[in-house]
């Protein structure tokens, strides 16, 4: 890890402070220069006109109505919230409208509200809705009023030179200064975020950042950046060293990662305007840059993967659309990016969409490749990751993604090792993500419901293994957060068969888990399967629970069970245990047992290693559940109770063709035909896989000692193997 | 009703029957022009282009495989029955690539294999799967054996010239001659089968008399044409007097209707090229026309309504390609059908898709007007009927249907008067369907499962009252059969309101249901709201249950309920309440309860009238289901325990948006204020409806006395109206 630029920054950012350009308006996301760009473009690029129309409808539709500014009274999801929200919205178009039309009603619309805004801050007490801890005074939590501001900063700085200096004396002093002051040092809390490693922080420090270079306010830019002692041990560059990995993850996830991308690219265009010798998009090997290409690689059909609190969020997103097109314009060479723009289809009215609109016109432009890769967490990347592999291409691409990071702060699962798949186009083994409705006042205001606790962050609402029906680090937040899982190794340089392993040893006392999960193409299968060998070792007796989540219907079983029909239970009362209903219990005396189950117009099949002990669960999400909050998702549990050491062994297995509308059905039977846990020590676990055809399958990992060059011989089956690398796979006959 | 035709028509088919062509080949789907217009205009049209190379592909590789014709073993989904159906597929495709290119290859391919039929089908035995009581040969159930003959018959039409007279004779003596002789008298089964008034006697009689044209065997064409006994008493001619009501609706409903709708367009266009002077697409006023149109008039978004047994199928499948290139073939005024071949963009590689996709091509095409009609149900129209209502256009379009038929022969569901809603491109308030996993062998062979008896078809399942925890007709087929709903009235005249009315006396001894549903569109809701008004009047106690199935998720209510979080019980025993996990009950104190929930990005509002006796109950199907066989929708139900008389008074409103990509929520709660039912008698029922801001309207219906110009007088509230018709409407202030 390279921190060197750190400290260099930091002086050559306040040098560069003192000379400040300053005074020029627009100069936030529009520039005098872009503005005449974009006033000469219109009727050029449809979909930019397009984008200008709809921004310029909503500053007319504007100027239409009343202006309200109400005393903030609901949370999100009513009345007030709502307006304040549309309010900054109104200002932001109205503004940039005033720009690229010269017409003087928008100014005078930004200028009025702002007035009114400056009547009312000064008499506002904390927001009377008590949900948050960082209550803000326009909305019930300050990361609102820090959205607000990034906004209205920029409406403020088109309409900067019409307004009169007295107006412009009375805004600040009565709305901007204090604002920005209640933002950064309000009260201990608002203190806490403006200076915390989190995106709440992101945007308060992007909220006052930009007032402060609209304003002319360096002191406010200061602490922007280099957080309130001005000292670079906070602020937005301290942040940029320290959240995001040096791949560009986020550790809070791909949903984070997707709504701070937002404040980070904004806030980081208006210091390439300001300041444009700070090379901020550079800085740290350009990690902005590499923030944004992450996000985009954390999407399965351009809709974000659900790790940790994560709802329904995809490419189209606002927030998105300004990553993209600011990225594009400060790395010209990047084409890709223009792939998803054009997805998109919407732009920012701004110099950076103009140019990326004008480039999905006239450029060639190549398709976004999804790939499979790992990313590192933790600031210096040490601390686990996520591993991504990706087989085939387009919109039925398969997909598995592989968690074993840090905990991912407040917003972090208790989930060390769990994958979630995708294929042919939909969601086959999901994550559930948040337990949240966004914006639905009645459903716990719109903010995290209690399931979000209780079910939704809980080790056994996710694939991997749960020990004694306890999450990881028994749900101890300040504990797991001083963990993270250790990636074993992650080989995706072989399209036929690429793998990803890490351990985690901390989630449990005294127990050790480790998984190691391969997907394999090879025309034995149709599609390409994931093999998943997940042992746990330890010196006790454990149960463990390892649920696969499922989207599908069931079709069939190659074991027996017995559905509960009239009454159904919930499978326990705590750790999440209480919120699923068991609907089926089964066992086998075979050796491995068969689940398939049918989504979208293809088959799957989960083929698991048993024995005598194994205890097969059906279960369903949903109880506990007082006020309907959760999805009834249902879920093949397999346990295995009293297993002092043991491993997991299965195949999930795409197949055949279910099309209803042609009425053909092929392949809806699983082509494995057996497994066999032939090795499995500290060393190295070997798994044969027979399918009907009577080919067999080795795939043999090492479980220690990882190194992708170093030359192994192993025993199997009194048979001696030699490979090099961290794993061999063959086929046998 | 017009059965004048009928007489006339058989003596004239008889007739003409003599004087048959005959002799030419091919002189099915395809002729000799025909064949001459395609090669010339192959290239021009891209997507007819699309298809032919479809086709063409699926003739190639059937010319690189071995010609396999095993013997018939397995049912749906299995090997054999699929490999059969491959087969035919592939004798039609090679046949047809044979005349449009002239290769003998492909005409070799289909002579060798009918070679191997002719060998093998002598030998065989009824099929081993017994699990219908028309067995099939090749497949499981004769259906399916009639409809490989029709598809064989255009291949062996095509390549008839090609085959020598001598491989002729043993085809035809071996294979379809004992095969048409099967299908039609194999055994009293299928003797009744062919002379049945349903959908299966429709393939049988097609594959009989498209083989019978084919060979030249008039016989055979007169029984297909005119029944077993060639009276005209059963036969094809007599199922287009009985099977389809004068507005063109399919009594099994409109999966069925869109299934059979294949046979009934290819036959009659087999006969058009037979027997042009025959003019059958004229035939009852052009009923096969009218069949054609009615089936994609019952559709949502191009997916077919869920009425009876029913699967998920759309404007997409084969069969609707067919009818819409077949009837466009045969009335080319008709540019509405263009608007559906256009969305399918695949047509039949024949004349019929020829002259279709020329027409795509080259003609103006109208969009397809989707209607507010009613559907009489019944030969004479007189058995009831099915009113669609709807409101606004295009994908969002707000769609209601209102049940009131006959049974519907043996695909036929026990709900009397039930409704369905779709708004904003989904299905809000759903049937359930058919319980059945088409062509998927392990769940129950692909066919019905039993729950589609237990759930799917009971009352209980759908949107309408069960009296006393009992089906319509306690279930019994054969009653239920003697019986229709009565409709009262349907005016669709004004698109503000639109209103259909029915009554239904039978389902229950002494217990009479009336139902009303209006669609209003009006400025004080933002989108069509249903008001239903739902009686049922006797004079004994009995317990209503009245349920709304929904597809969302639970956002308020304003009434208490408990959930059930440790432990659900079935709500009931039999009659499909084994079905139901009770989820949660409540009950209210306030004249008017609502239940809200949101379905992709809007809400929906159910506000019901209550009293101290009304029971609410949440319910979820999946109680009683040991093969997971059941999909799991929730259910609103509302109970009136010992009602003698009651009316159920309920308003079903979308509102507002939630946009969770640009986090915008608005209007979630239901703009209803009160709802009172000021009138409610033999005669009329007065409804008020009061709107937040205080607006009121009324809503009057007569319930008895039905006609639409009639001059009515009703006091209500010591008032009195005068209107005239069977509905009032008026906004009060």
């Amino acid at each position: 890890m390279k921190y060197r630029l750190s400290a260099f920054s930091i002086v050559f950012f306040f040098i560069s402070l003192t000379g400040n350009a300053g005074g020029v308006h627009p100069n936030l996301f529009l520039t005098p220069k872009g503005v005449q760009e974009i006033k000469s473009s219109l009727g050029k690029y449809p979909l930019f006109d397009k984008s200008f129309n709809e921004l310029k409808a909503l500053a007319d539709k504007a100027l239409t109505e009343k202006i309200e500014v109400p005393v903030p009274k609901d949370g999100g999801g009513g009345y007030t919230h709502e307006k304040h929200k549309n309010n900054y919205y109104e200002m932001n178009a109205a503004g940039t409208m005033y720009q690229l039309t010269g017409t003087v009603k928008y100014a005078e619309f930004v200028r009025n509200m702002l007035l009114k805004y400056a009547e009312l801050y000064p008499t506002l007490p904390l927001h009377p809705v008590i949900k948050s801890e960082a209550r803000g005074k326009i909305f019930w939590q300050t990361l609102n009023d820090a959205v607000w501001l990034v906004h209205t900063a920029n409406a403020y700085d088109c309409v900067y030179n019409f307004i009169s200096e007295k107006d412009r004396n009375f805004i600040e002093k009565d709305l901007f200064k204090p604002m920005a002051e209640f933002l950064s040092n309000g009260n201990p809390s608002n203190y806490e975020t403006f200076n915390k490693m989190h995106n709440h922080g992101t945007w308060a420090m992007s909220a006052v950042g930009m007032i402060g270079y609209t304003m002319g306010d360096k002191e406010l830019v200061a602490k922007a950046l280099y957080g309130s002692n001005k000292d670079g041990k906070t602020g937005f560059i301290r942040q940029l060293d320290v959240l995001f990995s040096p791949d560009g993850y986020f550790t809070e996830g791909p949903y984070y990662q997707r709504y701070s991308i937002w404040p980070f690219m904004t806030f980081a265009q208006v210091i390439q305007n300001q300041q444009p010798e700070l090379n901020i998009f550079k800085y740290r090997d350009g990690i902005l840059m590499k923030a944004v290409n992450t996000s985009l690689q954390c999407a399965y059909n351009g809709e974000f993967f659900y790790l940790n609190d994560a709802l329904y969020k995809t490419y189209q997103t606002q927030e998105i659309i300004y990553a993209v097109d600011i990225a594009y314009k400060n790395n010209f060479a990047d084409k890709q990016l223009l792939d998803v723009a054009r997805q998109q289809g919407a732009f920012i009215v701004s110099d950076e969409g103009l140019a990326t609109a004008k480039a999905v016109y006239e450029e060639k432009i190549p398709k976004l490749e999804l790939k499979s890769i790992l990313l590192r967490d933790g600031a210096k990347g040490d601390e686990g990751g996520v591993g991504i592999l990706r087989s085939g291409a387009g919109n039925t691409q398969t997909c598995l993604t592989f968690k074993a990071t840090s905990h991912g702060l407040s917003h972090g699962h208790y989930d060390k090792l769990s994958i979630v798949l995708y294929d042919n186009g939909s969601c086959i083994l999901p994550d559930y993500g948040a337990v949240r409705f966004l914006n639905i006042e009645p459903k716990d205001g719109g903010g995290y419901t209690k399931e979000n606790h209780t079910w939704g962050s809980q080790t056994i609402a996710h694939n991997t293994v749960t020990i004694d029906g306890k999450s990881d680090f028994n749900g101890d937040f300040k504990l797991s957060s001083q963990h993270h899982s250790d990636l074993n190794y992650f080989d995706a340089g072989n399209p036929a068969i690429q793998v990803v392993s890490a351990a985690e040893s901390n989630a449990y006392k005294r127990l050790k888990m480790n998984r190691t999960t391969a997907m394999i193409m090879n025309k034995a299968f149709e599609y390409p399967i994931v093999l998943d060998i997940n042992s746990v070792k330890s010196d006790s007796t454990h149960q463990l629970d390892f649920p696969f989540y499922y989207n599908g219907q069931l079709v069939s079983t190659d074991f027996q069970y017995q559905k509960n029909t009239k009454e159904l239970k919930a499978l326990g009362t705590k750790n999440g245990y209480q919120h699923l209903w068991l609907e089926a219990t089964g066992k086998t005396d075979k050796p491995i047992a068969d689940f398939t189950f049918v989504q979208g117009n293809r088959f799957y099949s989960i083929t698991t290693l048993a024995n005598p002990a194994t205890q097969f669960m059906m279960t369903r999400i949903g109880a506990g559940d007082p006020d309907f909050n959760l999805r009834n998702t249902p879920c093949f549990m397999i346990r295995q109770p009293n297993a002092t050491t043991h491993t997991f062994v299965s195949v999930i297995e795409p197949h055949g063709l279910y099309d209803l509308t042609r009425e053909v059905t092929e392949n809806y039977q699983s082509n494995i035909s057996n497994i066999e846990l032939l090795k499995d020590d500290n060393a190295f676990s070997a798994v044969k896989i027979t399918v009907m055809n009577g080919k067999q399958f080795m795939f043999i990992t090492v479980n220690s000692d990882f190194d992708g060059s170093k030359s192994r011989t192993v025993t199997v089956n009194n048979q001696s193997i030699s490979f090099t690398g961290n794993y061999y796979f063959v086929e046998i006959n």
